[in-house]
């Protein structure tokens, strides 16, 4: 975290004069002044990424051979880049493999954090592909006042949290670059390749660095870039230079606007593309929940007695001041964070929209929806603390070991792609 | 190589407002418009660093306990930061040890290159401590138009080179930076550590980079001044923070004066430097000799007869347009490529005295000088290529695999210092 980038600096890919006052969006700052977030239309066309349409569901659909996520159904992953592309070479019975990464910058994560792990293992589980997870410790290292000892004790133990979510250890490599770069050198010449690529000119317009920023700070997008190239892990993929899908918030697209700009040039296809939008702090949707404000978020080591209370006190309330006016004019669920919170979390559709009417009617009250969420959170990190004491620090390192993935789709070999 | 870096943008430690228009030094360029080359007590002035003066020879030959090496005594080593400091601490039974380096530019070094390398063998062997020597093969690939692969093969034909010289491999570890990172975490730690303590403007400053250059070359100082630090080799000094001392070309002081300033941040002792002049090429002093010229050099691969056909053809006389000028105001050797051939590379300080004497008598002719510099190189690299011819795969792994050295100093256990 620290510095907050003026929106200028973004690097705008789409309609380059679209400058938006109102939110700021870049990995290491997202703000916006509107109750109801961050405006996603704004930022697509700023980004110059693509909407998820019902055309391009409709395809998924076909494609996966069964009905999509509910986070990709309800849009919140709601942006792509080339996942046309992929489904057609998909089609043709090729294969990929899918990436995503978490910065850890706490030891404990928040029930946000769940969300992108959430549609990777739904897309790992449906195409049955190869997954990489990238623990950015050098990254933490780098933007906060942790020494590269604390950020890497963070790193295993958010793995460890990821690997409680179920991932299937025969398909998902976890790595820590503090750790990794270490132990495959082709990790670090892939790095020397990108960051010959890329200019300081360029990544002052993508990411609004400064001269007075540190070096490493300057140097490390070719980290988080790395792993979008295949090669960066020969023990599983060989020399082949396989596509990647790559679902992650949309605040870290600048860091693969980059690496699409270097791909061609080294060979590899351009990685594929999948935004979730973000996931709102309790105190509404004008910020992002930072895992270091405690009552901004709930954590995957809360009591339930502490979400009951977080959601109960801080959780933004799309009602209305009085009994009456709520009664007469009803909530608003679009600001409403307990009604977020299950948009997020509450896969039964016909429920959701039940409680969506309910509310919007004012037959349901604000503190009638609290408990819902509180119900509906405090199973799920129930759940999540029951998994994540199996994992061992043996199941950690099987996870986070080097070595062959099984990869092979239907039958199709995939080296012959 | 590339750009050339104009003078104004070296960080002047000394006395910051001494520009030198005439000479330009950093680790990319090195010229100078003086026929007798770069002035090299301005440079000092300029760098902040301090001349080896007879106290500091009497005193290091009182360590030694022997008469230092004629590249030291000849003042080619001709400065240095902090040696008082070591010495004194080396008398009161303290260890440290070598760091030296090489960035692989090309399959062949030219015999100026064995110049660090002869001081550095002479610095172990008199005081018997481990050295580590660095091959910056991501430098070369990020500055120059190489491949990782091309600059990884010419790391490991140039370790041959230098193991050829007869390093002992019980207390000497070769390291290339494009294959090392990869094997060991602790490396990649300490440049991330670095990295947090730089900022873009210092590296401007000190090196000279603009925005259009690429993040890998902006990051890299880092990893040139890691091995400075000696946990980032684990497994032979533990974590033990010893001091180290670097002899190098003094174009290489900008990496180590940031490495000095970056020490003390993160715990370490300041790196000890000695600082070597440059190896006039054979078109004379003011340039450096360039290993992409091959008329510039003679190189350890050449033949005798191509050492003979270069160095009469294109090595700088000072001698006189005419026979009869020459018997009569004598050659000059200060700007004599051939003599100064000789003093790098003839020991024997009373044969070179009189060499010295009868040239600039105008006894001896140039082609006579030509002859001694021909017949004194054609012996060393005939000698040299005799002793590579030995150095097989085998032996280059053995030099390159992280292992323990052996770095008790005269019984008193290092780990005690």
């Amino acid at each position: 975290m620290g510095d907050i980038l003026p929106i200028e600096n973004i690097k705008l890919e789409g309609d380059c004069n679209a400058v938006d006052e109102i939110d700021i969006v870049n990995p290491w700052t997202v703000t916006s002044k509107s109750d109801t977030g961050v405006d996603y239309d704004k930022l697509i066309e700023r980004f110059g990424s693509f909407r998820i349409d019902d055309t391009l569901l409709l395809r998924l659909e076909k494609v996966a051979g069964k009905p999509v996520h509910p986070l990709i159904k309800r849009g919140i992953f709601f942006s792509h880049r080339d996942l046309h592309a992929l489904l057609s070479m998909k089609e043709a019975g090729k294969t990929f493999y899918l990436y995503t990464g978490r910065g850890p910058s706490s030891d404990s994560m928040h029930v946000g954090h769940l969300i992108p792990f959430i549609v990777t293992k739904w897309l790992q589980e449906t195409f049955d592909v190869p997954l990489v997870i990238q623990m950015t410790d050098d990254e933490k290292t780098l933007w906060k006042d942790l020494t590269v000892e604390q950020s890497m004790k963070m790193a295993r133990e958010n793995a460890k949290d990821i690997i409680a979510m179920g991932f299937d250890v025969g398909k998902t490599f976890i790595f820590a670059n503090l750790d990794y770069m270490g132990r495959c050198p082709a990790f670090y010449q892939n790095i020397i390749r990108i960051q010959k690529c890329v200019t300081f000119n360029q990544v002052k317009g993508i990411f609004g660095f400064v001269d007075s920023d540190v070096i490493g700070k300057i140097g490390f997008p070719a980290a988080q870039a790395a792993p979008a190239f295949s090669t960066t892990f020969p023990f599983i993929f060989g020399k082949d230079k396989l596509p990647v899908l790559i679902p992650c918030a949309i605040d870290q697209d600048p860091y693969f606007r980059m690496t699409r700009d270097v791909a061609p040039r080294l060979g590899f296809p351009k990685p594929v593309l999948l935004h979730s939008s973000f996931f709102p702090a309790l105190q509404g949707a004008k910020t992002k929940m930072s895992a270091s404000d405690t009552n901004s978020a709930v954590f995957l080591t809360d009591t339930p007695k502490q979400i009951k209370n977080k959601i109960n006190k801080h959780a933004f309330s799309g009602g209305r001041p009085t009994l009456e006016e709520h009664r007469e004019f009803g909530g608003n669920t679009d600001i409403d964070v307990s009604y977020q919170l299950l948009r997020f979390f509450m896969y039964d559709d016909e429920e959701l929209e039940r409680i969506r009417i309910s509310y919007s009617k004012g037959e349901l009250l604000s503190g009638e929806l609290k408990k819902i969420a509180i119900e509906t959170l405090q199973s799920i990190v129930a759940d999540h603390q029951r998994k994540r004491q199996d994992v061992t620090d043996a199941i950690l390192e099987q996870f986070m070991t080097p070595r062959k993935l099984n990869y092979n789709f239907n039958g199709v070999d995939s080296k012959k792609y």
